[in-house]
């Protein structure tokens, strides 16, 4: 157990630690404000889900696609797409014992883009408040020696270069 | 090597190694299914797969969605999203010396949570039999010191505050 | 940090860490792609995306699915499902000291999997061409002990079952 201690007593192996806890709650979070969505609007995709709204054609109305609950499920899809790279990438980052301070910075500003990210997909904020996140979310991929500068994590970023380049 | 075999020797990362392995194997088994359902529903998404049913507008007919194969298609999405966390908060937990004894519980109760709301949304059992398997594998965070009790991995678990609150 | 050099420093975690960034940085490239087609096809998802393109009813007709876009994003998802066991079970397996020249060959067929399977994919090649990468990539997962052979990492491989059995 000496050598676990060791590796949790790492200070930039603590700080992903805590960082990657903290993007996964959010990232979990995410399925009750779905789970809220989805009874607020009464929109359901599994007919079990209806049975206690009412039986045979009365349940079959719940049966809907809803704007909202389709918007959260997309910025919990686009938080898997970003937050499992995190996890790899950052895993194998602070194996390399980088400075903590560099650490720190990148950690933070990752998971700051993700939760800024989040209130820009859900309120939503007009573009490209979106876009600057997943931008600013992918400066964490820049430390990690040899990488293409220009691929990172912007999943669903579908627009930002269209809006960065005007 | 020597510190590596001493981190693969350690008992608590051992458990996390082999549950984790389980419910992955799991997750994968999803992908089975997926085509399982999709050959024998005929139900395909690419034009490219329904070539060997024939050619043209009588190969057209079987690029449609199907109910099972939507539903298995959910259930893996909400694997994804619950294995994931379990993944990321479970190799935290294991680092972080817990007792042997607390950790398979909280091991056990997550994969057996999994398994059985995959059996609870493909049979499907009525609500809230999957409700409660979301619920019962959140219990695996709540030993993580300093979480929130609510937030758990309660991805797909879109209704059962709903039903619990009856 | 003795000891995390010494875990970084051995050579089948090294190439365990390459191979996984490799894997991921060519996930993340889905998102571009994803935005490629975006862009290129006008098809996008939500209204405040479409804002730059006009207002009102003119930015609607933007808000649509397109075929290319569709098809990028079931290869991202099907990255995401492949890609965490990978990570998962690629871990566990580079610290329980393979040979190193065995730990290569399977992360390279994975990786190797992966890239030509994102090509068929996209392009899209005739099947088997996708259902064969998918069936190679899954050969990572045999060197495991005690694995069940045939459940393996075939996520999208949908109908490769189909094609082969003929």
């Amino acid at each position: 157990m000496a050598k676990l201690t060791q590796l949790i007593d790492n200070e930039v192996f603590r700080a992903y630690a805590t960082y990657a806890t903290i993007v996964l709650l959010k990232m979990m979070l995410m399925s009750l404000i779905t789970a809220y969505f989805r009874i607020t609007r009464k929109a359901f995709v599994n007919p079990e889900d209806t049975a206690s709204y009412g039986k045979g054609e009365s349940a079959k109305k719940y049966l809907r696609t809803d704007a909202d609950v389709e918007r959260v499920r997309r910025g919990h899809l686009n938080d898997l797409e970003n937050i499992v790279p995190f996890l790899g990438i950052g895993l194998l980052y602070a194996l390399s014992g980088p400075d903590l301070s560099t650490a720190l910075l990148h950690f933070r500003i990752f998971v700051g883009a993700r939760i800024t990210h989040t209130f820009a997909y859900l309120i939503p904020l007009p573009q490209p408040a979106r876009g600057i996140q997943c931008d600013t979310g992918s400066g964490f991929l820049l430390p990690v020696p040899g990488y293409v500068h220009g691929i990172s994590d912007q999943d669903a970023c579908q627009d930002i270069e269209d809006f960065l380049e005007k």
